[in-house]
């Protein structure tokens, strides 16, 4: 899987995406189009087209819920950037660093109202009924989000380490939903519905699913000259991942202290935070998560078996990239 | 007009809003109703309903309509009390500060989606191109709300003094935007379009600009028993609203140097707002004001004039009511 194939497919989604983000008052428009101009994989309008041709559909038919599929992922990155205070993504300072509070909160705004009006707007050549599947299917997305963001702030604040259940569900309702939403809006733009629709979606929540545990262990075990953040990060942070869960469950009692004492402990030393690490690794913790994303990766194989050509490969390529990255 | 008509034509949409507002985690569907269980006169679902049936339609049809317009209303005010940092709203701490900023962000944007949810879901009784009209009308609708906040926001942090069209401008997609949205979208559930869509948007824009000219004059001179505010509250606040453009642009060079020292001066006496506040008076302003809401009244009045019944003279009313309250 390379990213020049994903870069090429998607180059006429961000001219697309661009054209649906200018107007007026031009700050508004600089800061909701900010970050999709500086970064981003493009992995859901990707999964969008793809999905639209499995089924048969063209990249035409995909391209209006390609790009409201961009904007509402990066509608949520730019409130969860204020949610969590976060200053730089991408490289960049986040949006409300730049554009301020109020501005970073409407920009989000901004590119949740432009996706609807996207997927809703008649000329992009949908039937009435294509165009109102998509919003249902989006929208519903759209509060999984809000709910899985919501149960994430809940366990982050609970002294409680979740189990390995609540946080799976957790990151379903987060991360997965709008990679479900992008496979069956791929295949209702080609104007399949429900047994392609059914495929697809459990293709992207297990893609999902693959894609958030394996983004949490690179949190965790990451190479720091990859990642470019410090190395065991996620642990100082004591963000209640799964490779945590898995290795505070596993751990003895001495191992547990070790980590215990790194975890969320912004005062810990480099030497505390690299000995958790290390106590992580020798449990484990790495082939076990990998081993649960091939899990869901087998999954999603699965659920599009039934179709032929490239755009199959293509999505199996990308499942193999997800599974394998190491970013 | 009285509050009673509207409260009782509401009480269905309320029963409706609240079955729409259940889900987990509990936490961020209480931040989410909390507004609208707390307050708020429910003009613009009034609004679809009347505006349905004004065209031939009934109240069941303007049902979805009419939920997802104050669930939208509702997600402006959550988020623009987190950008102005706003503590009261409705005589109850406003949802921010009772759940904490990223629930309050995830509250607002959760009534966005669960909005287009309603809009979108073919179990609501309406064919597939109604419900993406209505879906098409809110997303342009809340397009322009954050375009006319950020106007507001632009406003506020420049140096000048904006002329009355930038104000009515900004006012017309910051506020009356929504309200077109309400009467159009009451008369799209009744399955019209075009004539009547654009009689109504049109009843929709004059009225919400006299609302919010109203509005602003209760902000200057209105009575502190009523408004629950400081004499001059907008004065001292600095808010560049319509009542101290028209006075700064008639007062002579002495009166504009007494409105000039309280506005936007927190640490002004009570005695220098109350000057600034007769200052103003004495100018004619509210006369002024006033006048220009019954010039909008009037085209609003125009508007609908091909129509007859009930449906009809009850927006009437609710347009009297407008230019005439005190709150």
């Amino acid at each position: 899987m390379k990213f020049e194939n994903i870069t090429k497919t998607v180059s006429t989604v961000d001219s697309f995406l661009a054209s649906r983000l200018r107007g007026e008052p031009r700050e508004l428009y600089s800061a909701a189009s900010y970050l999709i101009e500086h970064g981003g994989k493009r992995l859901r309008p990707y999964m969008v087209i793809k999905s639209c041709q499995i089924v048969g559909g063209n990249k035409k038919q995909a391209m209006a819920a390609a790009a409201a599929v961009e904007m509402v992922h990066n509608f949520t990155l730019v409130h969860d950037d204020i949610m969590d205070n976060d200053e730089m993504r991408h490289g960049v300072p986040t949006v409300h660093m730049r554009f301020g509070m109020p501005v970073g909160i409407l920009a989000g705004d901004l590119l949740f109202s432009r996706a609807f009006e996207t997927i809703s707007n008649p000329y992009f050549g949908k039937t009435a009924s294509i165009g109102l599947n998509l919003v249902s299917t989006l929208a519903k997305a759209c509060t999984d989000v809000c709910e899985g963001q919501t149960l994430d702030i809940n366990m982050a604040k609970s002294s409680k380490i979740p189990s390995e259940d609540q946080y799976i569900k957790m990151i379903e309702k987060k991360t997965s939903s709008l990679f479900v939403a992008s496979c069956a809006m791929g295949a209702i733009s080609a104007d399949k519905n429900d047994a392609d629709v059914k495929r697809l979606s459990t293709f992207g929540r297990n893609l999902g699913i693959a894609f958030q545990i394996i983004d949490d262990l690179i949190g965790v075990t990451g190479d720091p000259k990859i990642t470019k953040k410090p190395v065991g990060n996620d642990i100082r942070e004591g963000k209640k991942s799964l490779p945590i869960l898995m290795a505070i469950k596993k751990a003895s009692k001495q191992e547990r202290r070790i980590i215990l004492k790194a975890f969320g402990n912004h005062t810990a030393s480099k030497t505390e935070v690299q000995k958790a690490v290390s106590t992580i690794a020798a449990l484990g913790i790495e082939s076990a998560i990998k081993h649960k994303a091939l899990q869901h990766s087998n999954v999603a194989k699965k659920s599009i078996s039934t179709y032929n050509g490239t755009a199959k490969n293509e999505l199996l390529s990308l499942l193999d990239f997800v599974v394998e990255r190491s970013l």
